[in-house]
């Protein structure tokens, strides 16, 4: 029997199949995109790299490598941003992709500013650390991307993959930012308080991130992950930073570790990306399998609901519609009624329980991605309400979640509840009831 | 400038206002979907009411009233139908729409029921039992589209009017049950322990769905029903309930005291429809006003952002895209950025602080629904576990939260944690990965 000629209630039945297909079909989208900003995002990180070693001693050698870098980064640029068109801000698009339409325009505001960047690289106009703000602002906004991408998602599947990839991923960049601190304090000979500090909070947030990875991942990408860490560069890097920790302005290193410490922290974050494109790979197959499953379960749906519309239409009485039925969300209570409407609703019964089910994994897949959040926000009202750095913001927080004898997340989400209630006992005049 | 030739960045910052605009304009359609429910419900509560005394004492004068009040149901049934139809489930949806469309599925597959239920009604092939709990499930059924609809509302302002409305409607449905419930126990003069208890439960329900209401809702809904609380109906109908409670089969009352207790329980549901009609009305012109809203902002901000674009298009640089800019996430750090630039990010920079805020919003609004769902959701546990009655399941909850000192929704959680733990540790054999 053809949709159109079906009773209504069987057509939405089928409808909220075709939903929750369409909604993996845009999420397999996303899916891509993600894994293309997963090899920019690597890129970039070279980039950045290079940049600081070229702007640390300007040597033409480094110049010649830099330029290749930069090169390939462009490549990658392309293929991102080829994907954000193809996602074309101006069709209808869904309510909840505003957050993500808005991190988009943040990262291409940002890539338009890398040619205005790498000019200034090679005019020697910027220090390593600027060049290095600027690239981790852009990294971080891609890495926004990737987090809204997740927060997102309609299948707890692929929700739990890309809170694993958008973990290793900010793990990852962790690591890119702490190799930037080292070869800054390796190349001056020693690590003040400050520096030290950042390096330690660089390690511990790393640790944080694969944390989540390790709780999420499957077993591949542990074995990976685990050859990484057990690796010879492993050991090598943690006799560096062992070694950065003893030094200050009167106990000097060579400098030239620099270059050791910058190759060891190179190998260590390939290493990590071909964890990456594992998860990245994995991502996409599940996208693929999906699609594939909720396309055949659509077509299952339509057969079967096709030939009970037709038995339907053909007996003499409405079958399909009898008063013994039983309810949506009760058991059945009465064993009169006929095979048939019994058909019906034990399909609208079961498909109800499924949505519910899936509907409760996504919510518990995504608090784990609320937790990360929550921290980040509690940190960036103390920077604004204390004038704090981002690091003595992130100490401050840490503190006091250790006094407690608290998660840190607890203490966060107690902190930006305290907030909100002062907010709403002291409201601000808003003249925009929308604001 | 036109949109199509703005930067991408500002293309993608219009998309995201553009998706909340589009947002809300579809909830407009659900919003009165949701009045005509509204409506729906009332008058198939008229409907249950009078089939129950036609089937009772089955007097023609009934009948004449019971054909009127069905008729009238039919007229609102359609609108409820065409309301569904404009939703048009053969459209391209957004994968959250899967639960509505599920919900709607089983209200149309009982309309289809109602012809079937009103000849057996008026054949008298029906208990009055039996047909209340026809009507009680279709009502069900509207009651939980409107859930949906609130749970999946994009505007926290809407979602809480919505859930105001959806406590408030299943605050009036069980007081239409308790209706049912008493005709019974008058009509035969007594009220058993099971009745009784019934009658309570129902009672207590009530309650919890008026504070949600006054939890959330504005003045004049509150005024109005403060109004039906402290009316006369409400004063008589509370002697009738003691009445009822010190009934029992040697102490029996006047079975004419059910005309009473219908009448005044009618008197009291109408009043409640009063506040219902403000609740909605309000939810409409509320839909009204943040659509209003959301086209002038979308407005002035392409107006803005099309000026920036061609202030940027007319200078030498490319002042929209300076390397030194502050980040999406932090306060601006320096102050050598350019006028344009800064304003492109300080734009970025709201509207994703506006995004949050909007989402953190929901979130909280949505909790309230959830906590309700979750009682839900345990009590039909317990039911299917060991085989107790729906109202038995709720007792036994009730119990152990009151020993336990705790709120019913938290035993209600704590108790499908349990169950979540339990099924994790013996998982069933699934053949399809993605049930």
């Amino acid at each position: 029997m053809p949709e159109k000629k079906m009773p209504p209630a069987l057509r939405f039945m089928l409808a909220a199949r075709r939903c929750e297909l369409q909604g993996l079909e845009s999420l397999s989208v996303t899916c891509e995109l993600v894994t293309r900003i997963s090899q920019l995002v690597h890129q970039l990180q070279k980039e950045r790299g290079y940049s600081n070693i070229y702007l640390g001693n300007q040597s033409p050698h480094y110049l010649h490598q830099l330029d290749a870098h930069s090169a390939e980064s462009s490549l990658f640029e392309g293929q991102v941003h080829d994907c954000f068109m193809r996602m074309d801000p101006g069709q209808p698009g869904a309510a909840d992709r505003a957050r993500l339409f808005n991190r988009i325009a943040y990262v291409l505001h940002g890539m338009q500013e890398l040619a205005g960047l790498r000019r200034r690289i090679r005019a020697l106009e910027l220090t390593p650390r600027q060049a290095t703000q600027a690239f981790t602002r852009l990294i971080g906004g891609l890495l926004a991307v990737v987090f809204e991408a997740a927060d997102t998602a309609v299948d707890p599947g692929i929700t739990r993959v890309l809170v694993v990839l958008f973990n290793f991923m900010q793990g990852k960049e962790l690591a890119g930012q702490e190799r930037a601190a080292g070869v800054e304090g390796f190349s001056q000979g020693y690590f003040d308080s400050d520096l030290l500090q950042r390096m330690q909070q660089l390690e511990e947030g790393q640790e944080r991130c694969f944390e989540v990875f390790a709780e999420f991942a499957d077993d591949d990408a542990q074995a990976l992950w685990h050859r990484v860490c057990a690796g010879e560069t492993a050991a090598q890097l943690l006799s560096l930073r062992t070694m950065a920790r003893r030094t200050s302005a009167d106990a000097r290193v060579e400098p030239s570790l620099c270059e050791l410490w910058f190759e060891l922290n190179t190998r260590r974050i390939d290493a990590m990306k071909q964890v990456e494109a594992h998860l990245a790979a994995g991502l996409l197959e599940h996208c693929r399998r999906s699609i594939a499953q909720a396309h055949a379960d659509l077509d299952n749906h339509r057969t079967l609901l096709g030939r009970l519309a037709q038995m339907d239409a053909g007996s003499d009485q409405a079958l399909l519609f009898s008063v013994h039925s039983s309810t949506l969300d009760s058991a059945p209570q009465d064993a009169i009624g006929n095979h048939l409407a019994r058909s019906i609703l034990d399909l609208l019964h079961e498909q109800n329980q499924r949505l519910q089910r899936v509907s409760d994994e996504l919510k518990e897949t995504r608090e784990t991605l609320n937790e990360r959040k929550l921290i980040e926000r509690a940190k960036k009202l103390l920077m604004t309400q204390y004038q704090l750095s981002e690091d003595d913001a992130y100490t401050r927080l840490r503190q006091s979640a250790m006094e407690r004898g608290l998660r840190l997340v607890d203490v966060a989400q107690s902190l930006l509840a305290f907030a909100a209630r002062k907010a709403q006992d002291n409201p601000r005049s808003d003249k925009n009831p929308r604001a």
